[in-house]
């Protein structure tokens, strides 16, 4: 049976830190903030921010809620990004997407000051994910999957990696700072010839396909460490990743479990980060 | 005997198509113009910056060059770039690197907008090769190694692609640039294990690896393709690749020589880009 890489018991470690923080700033007056903008009412974005409210309801980092109707003009959504960049309370920006059509992503993406990116959705996070400097912040997931990694001790220098799937928000990112770790990183993708050979040969196997199930006992082979990106509804209406974890289980030597994996770790990412923020801009 | 990829043929294909684009502009008013910033009298500035200037007069680009002492003082530098910036009749910026130590790099290559980026070193520019969108423009050396490509009518869609380095002016942007052609594309670097046989596994192989002629008969095999970006002096005094070209010719399917392969098409990326900016900026 392999070793199941469990997210709570990250998330009780990055929590326990993020406490320590939280205290070292609560004796120099500083509360970490979050401002999270919410446009409309879509079910999925309400669920996110619940969780990411509960979580840093925990921890003792406040949360700030700016909630507009779906048909918010972009000038006006614009000139609240630009009230919570001013206002020094606030450490980190976090905009719940995707937003209306009729509003410019790109434009509202990049109006967040990348010193309040907690989510790393700007340009300028982006250059530093690319670059391998200190530039924003990651986005949440692929950091959740470091954090992982972290947590287990698992160090990837001289690993070959094989990360599934090519998005900003998981593939390249996590390609990237694989790379940065001194990993030897491939990424496979839908136009990939063999991903199953491929993603055997590789020590380290990072999953983000959006494809229930889809990295079966083809794909694995003994020894290796698995991370499921993925998630995703069944059949039956269960949650569940894109790797087959009864597969991976009776093969690998250690898996993340979807639920419970991956995703979990990323709000505390999320929070770790506006933690993080809030001591940069506080000069410690 | 591997077929050479000869870096003149698409030099000359290059060129023909920029002649064109100069001569549609110049039926409009417009003369492309290139400006080139060179700091210190440093060796290898003042042949590229040669190189550059002969590429750009065979095609009718202009050039402009802003000469400075070493000891010219940051804001000084600042203000011609500002200066180039709002020069309507200046399309490209070259400012020639690495700058003097006083000077802090990432402020004066972020000084240039991004639609003069014409060497591919602003944050904007690197954005859009890591996005894969259209802003600013990638460096010219991969860029160069994609025009190589395309002149020989090579599709990597499903190609396994190896590329050995992973610095920001070459092996980032070449992964990025060919997981955007839809090849599945491995990095590797100093710290991977066993590169030889990964390398071997390659169908098209980019090397730059900064160590002349390592890429030996370990590292290949039948029908490949081989990329040298490698420039460097061997112990005889000649220029000479990161391949060992000998054995490259005897196994592989096609290779770039050096010198004549990737170098050379580099300065007509540049030319290329400066009339593309050109096009750009005056509506076309």
């Amino acid at each position: 049976m392999a070793k199941a890489l469990s997210g709570k018991e990250v998330v009780s470690s990055i929590n326990k830190s993020i406490k320590g923080e939280v205290s070292f700033l609560s004796d120099r007056g500083i509360v970490p903030k979050l401002a999270i903008v919410r446009v409309g009412e879509r079910g999925d974005d309400i669920s996110y921010e619940r969780g990411a409210s509960n979580r840093c309801a925990k921890v003792g980092v406040e949360v700030k809620k700016i909630l507009l109707p779906d048909e918010v003009p972009q000038d006006r959504l614009l000139s609240e990004i630009e009230d919570l960049n001013k206002d020094e309370t606030v450490h980190g920006i976090l905009i719940l997407r995707p937003l209306p059509r009729h509003i410019d992503d790109s434009l509202i993406r990049n109006a967040i000051r990348p010193e309040k990116d907690v989510d790393g959705i700007t340009d300028g996070s982006m250059v530093g994910v690319y670059t391998g400097e200190d530039i924003g912040f990651p986005p949440c997931t692929p950091q959740a999957c470091m954090e992982i990694l972290d947590y287990y001790g698992i160090d990837v220098t001289g690993m070959n990696a094989v990360v599934i799937g090519r998005s900003l928000v998981v593939g390249k990112p996590a390609a990237l700072m694989l790379i940065k770790r001194n990993a030897t990183v491939t990424v496979c993708h839908t136009r990939t010839v063999d991903t199953p050979s491929i993603s055997k040969a590789a020590d380290l196997l990072i999953v983000s396909a959006g494809r229930a199930g889809i990295v079966g006992k083809d794909y694995l082979r003994e020894g290796q460490i698995v991370i499921d990106v993925g998630i995703n509804v069944n059949d039956e209406g269960k949650l569940c990743g894109d790797v087959d974890y009864e597969a991976a289980d009776a093969i690998v030597e250690a898996v993340t479990p979807v639920p419970g994996g991956v995703g979990t770790v990323t709000t505390s990412v999320l929070v770790k980060h506006v933690v993080l923020a809030a001591k940069r801009q506080s000069g410690f």
